[in-house]
């Protein structure tokens, strides 16, 4: 069986590969149903509804491709949480320059009666990155 | 004794009053050698050297008053994690009009081995507040 430390690895690359395939049902079953999103700026996003309306529309317009670079995982029982460094790039469907952003996240995990695990609290810190000179 | 919700409200409360007085050694004492401080556009601040220095600078130029509303405390065993919402006004002691920013936080702290608390991730998504027309 795989520890929880990967089962966690596991959760956060399916994730990425099914936003890039805006495979939102797949998503939804990652998180919690009172998951909370927080970034600058905005209120808190709440529940897996909000998600899914904001994701929706953030697909409409754009493909999404994501990598993660994880930093630390520490597993605290029936609790986790995990530091995360993303990059994303945001590509119009319509065309024109894809949109990148960068940066950390800090997100808690809880584990499900089922053993699996989680998006319970997830802090997003990404910023738009200045386009690089050519 | 106090349970420890309490002493992580009790934390956060003495973090904001040692801030309003500059009183930087009472914010070490708060929070883990190995604390990581993560924000938006910047790379993570380590340790409480680079605390120190960062806050040490801003007193030279402010004073900091903050107020808070906790979200949610949620203690795991030997780990919590504290979702909050801050507001800041920080006044140049040089004068002119006071700088606001005001967002959430999502923090880990971690018990000592003698039982208190201290801060050792956090993620501070505060934002500046656009200046209200008079």
């Amino acid at each position: 069986m795989p520890n929880d430390e990967q089962l966690i690895r596991d959760l956060i690359a399916t994730w990425m590969s099914a936003t890039a395939q805006g495979d939102l049902p797949q998503i939804i079953k990652l998180m919690d149903e009172d998951v909370v999103f927080l970034t600058a700026g905005n209120p808190p996003m709440r529940g897996r509804e909000a998600f899914a309306a904001g994701f929706q529309k953030a697909l409409r317009q754009f493909h999404i491709e994501s990598t993660s670079d994880i930093q630390e995982i520490q597993v605290l029982g029936e609790w986790a949480y995990c530091w995360n460094h993303l990059s994303l790039t945001m590509t119009p469907h319509a065309g024109g320059s894809p949109v990148r952003s960068s940066g950390y996240t800090l997100t808690i995990f809880r584990r499900k009666p089922e053993g699996s695990w989680a998006l319970f609290r997830d802090a997003n810190l990404l910023a738009a990155e200045s386009p690089t000179a050519a």
